[in-house]
């Protein structure tokens, strides 16, 4: 993502990794349909969009509140169970109402808000991409599921941010990352970030993980998280709850890489975290490709939670909490 | 596969789910290139199609004893590690030649044998599957991995025999299959086979197992395997060890199902069992569909190994092995 006003840019992913085509979004429309189509997705990402996309409604729509209003009721609902996506939103509405309604100044706030909240991301990926770095003994082999990168956050990224931060410090040995199924974020976007990066990094299997991880090749397990609970229970991408299974047998450090605003205080447990099953389609094919026939059910939960138990640390921008998490959560929120 | 005598008839198992076209083979070169091609796959299936490509040879260039060695060498060099082809193509040349030099004597003699090792395998089938079944609970979710059925043994399968049985006897509550990444086994060939045979059913991606076992929907995982050491240690599809780990956590049982040949007197443990690598190419990409971009390594081996520990029993076609393996499977190889 690009601020250049009057509009943004934005990476369209749905077509990566083949093609690298950067999108020009002038209109409020414009940004919906990016993100209802994910050519933009991944939480952190998604507050940049909505902060930038209230800066496109200032520009398209003017600055009065009427307006803002509707334009923010519209952007949110795109995704509406995207958390990120209407605080930033929210977050750039309230900037914009918190000063006179003078359209050039409303603007201006608008904007300023956007790259205030980009750049505030950026420095905060940085700060737990080297947390996460000063955990890895040198020379680790890092195994990473999904997609946490620069296409996710905006910034450096969070699992991969860390492995990008420990690449560059030479601390690296080399990047595993799973294809991902059902929707393939390792095969297609995680991968791309790792050749683009130069990182020496191979891709696997969802099956072949566990083998990979008996084999003694991993240091190290590291993931993002969707939902934090208050105990370390933390949901993420289906299969996260699998690979910490494994390295737990194997007393390889399993670890979670998340910015604070994933911590819910509301959330004492795993339990309370809803699972959303996501369509059949998904599975048996890819894409315009079926592989398996007509007539059978699907089992396809977009996310698995990981008990806090199986979870090394976790990882944020304010530092490393480790078990017990009931305590380590609260300080780590509590920090500035 | 069906003896259409002078030929024999194959169902083309790189058409399906799409098609179920059955192919003619009349001569040794067309059952070597089904084989190669992977038209017929399943260890046990390709034992039948060894001996029933020496009696293709026996029609087509004769029954004399160089010209039946000459075939059984081309036949068995087809695929060199599958143990079982070349152990039919070599029963089925000793049997040829175990009487009168007649061509017609000798030509009866391999087809009967083709015919007889299919039914004994089809027997072994029945039987396995009725000691698997048994130790179901009524109304069990069984999840599975990897293909293990008709299509695999030519007789009701191993692990899917099992299901099949149980499905049959009113025992089974739902069968879960995996998509089993990277050659998708699950996903095209289990999951035609139990559409086909109207058996409840979901097919899930390999990264929702470790949930779908957290969530108590499934009562046993049963899997096939390619190789059993006598501490059953057991090689099989990539992915199998993740699975046993994972029902070990929520002390959800796990067999493994397969015919005594798969056990291997000679291997002492899972450490003997050499670990095939396969292509980079079929990591990231199906068929002619590329995810992933160029420029990253794969880690892409064919098997796993799963420690005996983890294995609540081995079921056989002469009954039901538990641990200690290295006193029970020996006692199981010793019966008739």
């Amino acid at each position: 993502m690009r601020l250049a006003i009057p509009g943004v840019e934005i990476l369209d992913q749905t077509l990566l990794p083949r093609r690298e085509e950067w999108l020009r979004l002038e209109t409020v429309s414009a940004m919906r349909e990016a993100i209802a189509e994910l050519r933009v997705r991944g939480a952190p990402l998604l507050g940049i969009c909505g902060a930038a996309g209230m800066a496109l409604a200032g520009e398209e729509r003017g600055t009065g509140e009427a307006d803002l209003r509707t334009a923010a009721e519209e952007l949110a609902a795109t995704r509406p169970t995207a958390v990120e996506l209407s605080w930033g939103v929210q977050a750039a509405l309230e900037a914009a109402l918190a000063g006179p309604d003078d359209p050039g100044a409303r603007r201006g706030r608008l904007w300023r808000f956007a790259g205030a909240h980009m750049e505030r991301r950026a420095r905060e990926d940085l700060a737990l991409g080297r947390y996460g770095a000063g955990l890895l003994t040198p020379g680790a082999g890092v195994l990473t599921h999904c997609n946490t990168g620069a296409l996710a956050t905006g910034g450096i990224g969070t699992a991969l941010g860390v492995i990008r931060v420990a690449h560059r410090e030479g601390r690296l040995g080399h990047c595993y990352a799973t294809e991902t199924r059902p929707l393939l974020q390792g095969a297609r976007l995680t991968a791309w970030e790792l050749a683009r990066a130069g990182i020496p990094a191979s891709l696997l299997p969802d099956t072949a993980a566990a083998a990979l991880i008996a084999s003694g090749r991993v240091q190290a397990v590291i993931t993002g998280a969707d939902r934090i609970a208050m105990n370390g229970d933390s949901a993420n991408k289906i299969g996260t709850y699998g690979l910490a299974v494994v390295a737990a047998r194997h007393e390889v450090p399993f670890y979670i890489a998340a910015p604070r605003t994933t911590i819910d205080p509301e959330c004492g447990s795993g339990k309370q975290i809803p699972i959303e099953f996501r369509a059949a389609g998904e599975v048996g094919g890819f894409g315009n490709q079926r592989w398996s026939p007509e007539g059978l059910g699907a089992y396809n939960p977009a996310v698995d939670v990981t008990p806090g138990e199986l979870i090394s640390a976790i990882i944020t921008e304010a530092g490393v909490a480790r078990g017990p998490y009931y305590q380590s959560l609260p300080e780590l929120l509590a920090q500035p």
